[in-house]
C-alpha cells in the first residue's frame, strides 16, 4: 500500500511550529496504529507536540483520529441515563470507590472503565483488587447487565477502545512526553467519547501530586477537555481540585479501600467526603437529577448498599478482612507546631516505593503497602508524635520511602494559609 | 548493573530547557550505545535538543562522549603531517576526488574516511565505485601504507569510530532531527577527532542544496565545529561555500568522476577548480605549507599523477572507460534569456530519482545515472536549447526526475546578481 504522507515530513511540520492538516493527523494516528509510523518517529512527534503545542482544531482532530482507531460503545440501550467521572490522577485519590455506588443510588448508571497505576499515583483497579475475590475483567455483556441491575460498575477498559491511545500512552510514559496538554486531553477524551457515556465530569487535579502543578495549566487542560467532550455531544463539566497534599489519610491499595468504606458508612475524612459529594452533584445534575441529595445517601446507608452489591457482583466479598502489610514503621513529628505542608508527590512516591505502585507495567503491587497519615495540613502536632505510618511486606523498602519523604513535611509556628475547600474551580462549556 | 540516571529524567531536563550535566551526557550517550536508552527515548531527546538547543559546554561534552563510545586512531606515526577535509554535503560536490591527490602532491598525508550517500546528496564512495575495480574497504594497515606511499587515501570509515554517532545518525534520519546544529556538529567532529587528524578544513555548505539554508545558520554551525576541533587540539578552519546551485556541471557518480578527472587534467568548471584550490590552500596552510601552489600542481599534471596512483592502489583502473547510463533525455530551455537560477536541491533530488542515490541504506546506486548541466546561472540560453541531460538505466524514472525539476529553473531577461566566488566566508578559531 502506498502511503499518502511521509512520516518525516509530518514530524518536520510540527517541529517547525506549523499546524498539522486534518489529513496528516488522520494518517499519522492510523499509520502509527498499523505500525507504519515507528515508535521512534512517534516519540519525536510527541516531543515536537509537547514543545510546540497544538491548535484547538488539531487537538479535536487528533482525538477523533484516536477514537477512529478502535471500536465505539454506546450506553443508549440502558434504561437509565449514564454519568461518568474521570480524574487526572492524584495521591490518595480513591474517590471513584465511594462515588460510583453513591451516584447509582439515584438511578443513574455509572460505568467506570478504569486502569492500573503506573508511577506515583495509584490505579483504581489495583485498589479494588485488594478486596478478596474481586475481579476487574468483565465482558461487555456482564458490564451492561451489572449497570442495569446494580447501577454501578468499576472494571477494566477493554482493549478495543482507542488502541492508538493505548500504544501512544506507553510510549509517552518512557519519553517524558506525558504532561503535554494536547496529548493528555486527547488521550482521556478519546477513551471517554469512544466509551459512549451521556455525561462526563472531569476531576482535574492541581498541585505537586498532579500532572498540572499550577492552576492556570490545570484550567487550560480542563477547558480543552470540556470543549472536546461538548463538541462530541457529551455533557461535560470539570472541577479543578487540590492535589498539593494527598486526599484523605491513606495512600495505598487496601488502605484506601478501608477509607472508602468509612466514607460509605457515613464517616471518613472531610476532604474525601466533600469531593465525593461535589463530584456526585455534578454527575447527578448532568444526568438530569439536580435535586438529588448525595450527602443524605451516604448518611443513611443507601450508598453502602449499592457498594456491597457492586463488589459482590464482581466476585468480591465486601465483608472479608482486607490484607494488611507485614511490616510497619512510623515517621515522627520532628518538632512542635502546625503541619504546614505534607507534600502529595513525595507521599505518592513513598507509597509507590513501599510497594503500592509499579515502576513497570509487568510489576505486581502489594495490596497492603502504603502510607497512612495521622495529621493533615493545618493540624497541630507535637514533637515525637507519629505523623505517618509506612506499610510494606518488604521492609528493605522503608529506607527508600523515607528518602522520598525527606522534604515532604513542613512544620510551622502558625497555621498555614489553606484553601477552605478541596474544589478550587469549575469549568463548563 | 544499576544505572546512575533515569532516562526519563534526562529527557525531561532538556525538554524543560535546562542544561544537561556532564555526567548526564556521558551516561546517556554510553547507555544509548549499550542499548539501555531505547531508540524511542533517544529520538525524544534528539527532538528536545533540536528545539531547545545546547550550550557550548554541552556540545563539547556530547562530542567527547561520542568519541569515547569507540576507538581512537592516530596518524602521529606517519612521516608527514596530515590534513583532512570534511564537507557538510551538497549536490555535485565531488571536491574530495581532485582535492585529496592535489594536497598529497605537497607531501601532506590526506586520509579521507568517507561515507555513502543517503537522500539527495551523493556519497564520495559511491562516486569512486563507478571506477572499474576500485574498492572502498581498506584495513587500517592498508590505509596507513597507502598514506606513506601515495599520500592520499579515500576509503570507508571503519565501524569502530564513534559507534554512538552511527547509531544516532540512523535514528535522526527517520525522526526529522538531522538539521540541529548541536547534533550535526557533534556527529561530524566526533568522527574527525576520533580519527586523529592533525588538521581539518571544513567545507560548510549554504543554500537550497545544503542542510543550512542561510548564511547565519551556516556560520553558527561552522563556528561550533571550529571550536570543537580547536578545543580537541586539531587545527581547524572552515570555509562557508555556496550550495544554491550544484557544484560544477554534473551530479551523479560516474559523471562526477569524469568531471573530477577534467579538473585534475588542468581543465574543468571554474567553480569546482576554485573551490578545490581554496580548500587545498587551507589544508596546506594548516599542515605547515602556506607557500605551496596547488593551482600549478593541477596545471602541470602532478595532481593527476597522484590521482592515478591513489586509484590504482585501491584496485581501480584509472584508464578504464567509465560506466554510462543506458538512457538519456534532455530538458530544454523554455525561453530565451539568462539562466537566473538552477536549484541545487531540485537537481539533487532529480539525480537521486534517476538512480544516482539511495532512499534506504540497503538500496544500490546506478553508476551512470545523474544530471548533466549545460548551463550555469549567469549563462545566456536560447529557447529550445538543451539545459540538462538526464541519465538513467531505468527510463521509467525520467518522469519523477522531471517532476523534481518542475520549479528548478528560472530564466530572466537580465543577468542575476550572483556572488563572484563560491567561497562566501571563512571561520577560524
Amino acid at each position: 500500500m502506498t502511503e499518502p504522507f511521509d512520516t518525516v515530513d509530518v514530524i518536520r511540520t510540527k517541529r517547525d511550529g506549523a499546524v498539522l492538516s486534518p489529513e496528516q493527523i488522520d494518517w499519522v494516528v492510523d499509520a502509527y496504529t498499523r505500525g507504519v509510523v515507528a515508535d521512534e518517529q512517534m516519540s519525536a512527534l510527541a516531543m515536537a507536540i509537547f514543545l510546540n503545542g497544538m491548535s484547538r482544531e488539531e487537538i479535536a482532530r487528533w482525538t477523533a483520529a484516536m477514537i477512529a482507531s478502535g471500536e465505539r460503545m454506546s450506553f443508549a440501550t440502558l434504561s437509565r441515563p449514564t454519568a461518568d467521572k474521570h480524574s487526572t490522577g492524584g495521591v490518595g485519590d480513591k474517590i471513584t470507590l465511594p462515588l460510583a455506588p453513591l451516584v447509582a443510588v439515584f438511578d443513574v448508571a455509572v460505568p467506570q472503565l478504569s486502569g492500573r497505576g503506573l508511577g506515583h499515583t495509584g490505579g483504581t483497579l489495583d485498589k479494588l483488587e485488594a478486596i478478596p475475590g474481586w475481579r476487574a475483567a468483565l465482558s461487555n455483556e456482564e458490564m451492561f447487565a451489572q449497570l442495569e441491575d446494580v447501577g454501578a460498575v468499576i472494571c477494566a477498559a477493554g482493549a478495543g477502545l482507542a488502541p492508538a491511545d493505548k500504544k501512544l500512552y506507553a510510549l509517552r510514559d518512557i519519553t517524558a512526553t506525558v504532561e503535554a496538554i494536547p496529548l493528555i486531553a486527547s488521550s482521556i477524551m478519546s477513551k471517554k467519547i469512544a466509551e459512549g457515556t451521556g455525561s462526563l465530569v472531569l476531576d482535574v487535579k492541581v498541585g505537586s501530586g498532579a500532572f498540572m502543578k499550577d492552576l492556570d495549566r490545570a484550567r487550560e487542560l480542563a477547558t480543552t477537555m470540556v470543549r472536546l467532550g461538548t463538541d462530541a455531544g457529551v455533557r461535560t463539566t470539570a472541577l479543578l481540585t487540590d492535589m498539593s497534599t494527598p486526599l484523605g489519610r491513606t495512600a495505598g491499595n487496601a488502605l484506601e479501600v478501608r477509607e472508602s468504606v468509612e466514607v460509605l458508612a457515613g464517616g471518613g475524612p472531610a476532604d474525601v467526603v466533600d469531593l465525593t459529594v461535589a463530584l456526585a452533584q455534578e454527575m447527578l445534575a448532568a444526568a438530569g437529577k439536580p435535586d438529588a441529595d448525595p450527602r443524605a445517601a451516604l448518611a443513611d446507608g443507601r450508598a453502602m448498599d449499592v457498594w456491597r452489591r457492586m463488589i459482590s457482583a464482581q466476585g468480591g466479598d465486601p465483608d472479608a478482612p482486607l490484607p494488611q502489610a507485614k511490616h510497619t514503621e512510623q515517621v515522627l513529628a520532628p518538632s512542635d507546631g502546625v503541619l504546614a505542608r505534607l507534600d502529595a508527590y513525595d507521599v505518592g512516591v513513598a507509597a509507590w516505593r513501599l510497594g503500592a505502585g509499579r515502576a513497570r507495567k509487568e510489576d505486581t503491587v502489594q495490596a497492603g503497602a502504603g502510607v497512612e497519615m495521622h495529621a493533615k495540613p493545618g493540624d497541630r502536632v507535637r514533637a515525637g508524635e507519629p505523623l505517618l505510618t509506612l506499610h510494606t511486606d518488604t521492609p528493605e523498602r522503608f529506607e527508600r520511602a523515607r528518602e522520598a519523604l525527606a522534604g515532604a513535611i513542613d512544620i510551622a509556628d502558625t497555621a498555614p494559609d489553606l484553601s477552605d475547600s478541596v474544589v478550587l474551580g469549575r469549568i463548563e462549556a
